[in-house]
């Protein structure tokens, strides 16, 4: 159940419906909202080495911590989702499907091209 | 299908995993790559008024700019989550019942406080 | 004095020279940590309503955590461009002049385009 | 005379009233702002490996890509702190000398603490 991103976002709708937050909820502030929780995530790691994934899961805090800031992400993310009424699992496979095409798998470039 | 978020991890880290990016996708990386991603969102909502939902669906350029910055957020957010063996649907319903006892909805505080 | 802006990048640069955190200082660092000050900014207007400067300049609380974030982020800006040898002063001076030149002043486009 | 904070701080003003652009600087829209380029410097970096600053010195287009970036960063932080009256200058030399009292330079503990 908790897999089901449109039970997900229908439940962070109702969080935001029960306190009449729709006033604050405008996209704008969404987007700056997404943006400040990111910026949480990035400060767990402005300091540290850049470790590979294995390192990191080993680190039973920061990865705690990392939890938290990619959930803050995703509420607010399935907000602005619902508040301008997009699918968001379609939008995302389909972005997947694009990359796919745009760095193909037998000659992939880096990520930076 | 496209609303199992489970699904939608595991496509997205194929999609890695076929272009050995893994050396790429490193935390601390991908913290930076959600963040790049959520202020291509903020940069499109940055000059305009500060605009109800209503008006901003009405708006299918906004609109459709804004669900292609979502899928970019939402990919980075699967691979983090997938690097770090992070269950994200239940740490998301985890955090919307955290604030919904943080946030008494008889009584909302602005989400200021 | 403190208007001058290589003595103040000269003091940030001792400062940091003083703790031996040039390791730390590497421009990836410090571009997340510009980044991450630049959000705690953020995070005092993101459920605000969009007000005029004069509305703002009259909150003195606001215009006083406006200006913490502010210093922290040209530290950090100061201290990157100290350590990639950039002269911060001419590069803003000649950013303002091909900005001037990209928006003509007898028919200002809006900042969107 | 590049060095000079406010005279640089004046010459952006000067940019911004010329194109009646008031109306766009609002306080909440520069946040924005700020945030904006400073993650179009974390996109720089996003990809990279960590290096020290010596190694990114050397990268000539790393280096001026940078350059333009925190010029960006500094005309909107100029900004903002024209649109309300605040001394940067000052409010960044009275933060080094906080943070030098923050973090004793005899005993100098991790950026992290």
């Amino acid at each position: 159940m908790t897999d089901d991103l449109t039970e997900i976002q229908a439940r962070q709708a109702e969080f935001v419906a029960e306190r009449d937050w729709e006033e604050y909820h405008r996209p704008k502030n969404l987007a700056m909202a997404i943006s400040v929780e990111a910026s949480e995530l990035v400060e767990l790691y402005q300091w540290r080495e850049s470790e590979l994934s294995a390192a990191c899961r080993e680190n039973e805090e920061l990865r705690e911590a990392t939890r938290e800031e990619l959930a803050d992400i995703l509420c607010y993310t399935l907000s602005l989702a619902d508040q301008l009424n997009i699918d968001l699992g379609t939008a995302t496979v389909e972005k997947i499907e694009a990359n796919s095409e745009r760095y193909p798998a037998d000659d992939p470039p880096s990520p930076m091209e």
